[in-house]
């Protein structure tokens, strides 16, 4: 039975996954954005950090990003759009398919994703450090698991 | 060293902190809002999910909501106002302290935190389900142990 008395001080001592992945989201960007400021890229909006992880070196293309992203078509472009205006990103003709185009990261750009996933190997570690390397190493495989496709379903 | 080279694909085999907390967060609040939609609650939104956790059946203040969901105490006083006009709480004056004011769930607030809280404790389910109830139990320590105040850190 679930009741609804007092659900502040349970959500205080023992906050529900809701609760638990929000904050642990919000810490990790809010992290990787403050970095990116004292960098230099404080332009960069927590809504770009929708699509900063797939961005490759050598490009992707927009409909890659918005299936890694799970964001929708329209969403990932709009956002590599602003990318685009505040110069990490361009688009180019994609070599091996003239009709289609690749987003690929400017020097700044990649300067940029250099910061946010040295920002993020960092509190990795400092997780690591604080609960143990094992304990951390099977906190990150238990969130894999739990996420990953199941087969029969989207 | 990091290299940026392939990210995207790195990002599929092992995701980073990043990614795999903004998905846990993400299906997680989908799982609520679905269950609050087809329980005819469909008009809360996302940004809702910021304070629902905190309501209590008794009432607290919007002071404390900021606190507890970390949230600016005018983007809270917002979310108050907007579940207010759509009919999931209400303010009243806190008898312990007339000067200041309790948010209360009305009855239909009351039923959306009841959908919303067992929403959460299925998907908590199905995840012990699928990765162990040991693991997963662990997997919560884990990210609680994370996320505890540091001393000396605000």
């Amino acid at each position: 039975m679930t009741t609804t008395k007092r659900r502040s001080e349970r959500q205080q001592w023992n906050p529900d996954l809701g609760v638990l992945a929000s904050r642990l989201s919000t810490e990790t960007q809010t992290g990787v954005f403050a970095s990116l400021r004292v960098a230099g890229h404080g332009d960069l909006e927590m809504r770009h950090g929708a699509v900063l992880p797939y961005l490759d070196e050598d490009g992707i293309r927009a409909t890659e990003l918005a299936r890694l992203s799970g964001r929708h078509k329209q969403v990932v472009g709009r956002l590599v759009d602003e990318l685009e205006a505040l110069g990490y990103v361009e688009r180019r003709a994609d070599p091996g398919d003239r009709r289609a185009k690749l987003v690929i990261p400017t020097p700044q750009g990649l300067e940029a994703l250099r910061v946010a996933d040295r920002a993020i190997a960092d509190a990795e570690a400092r997780h690591a450090e604080r609960i143990g390397r094992r304990a951390y190493a099977e906190f990150r495989e238990a969130m894999r698991a739990m996420l990953a496709p199941r087969p029969g379903m989207s």
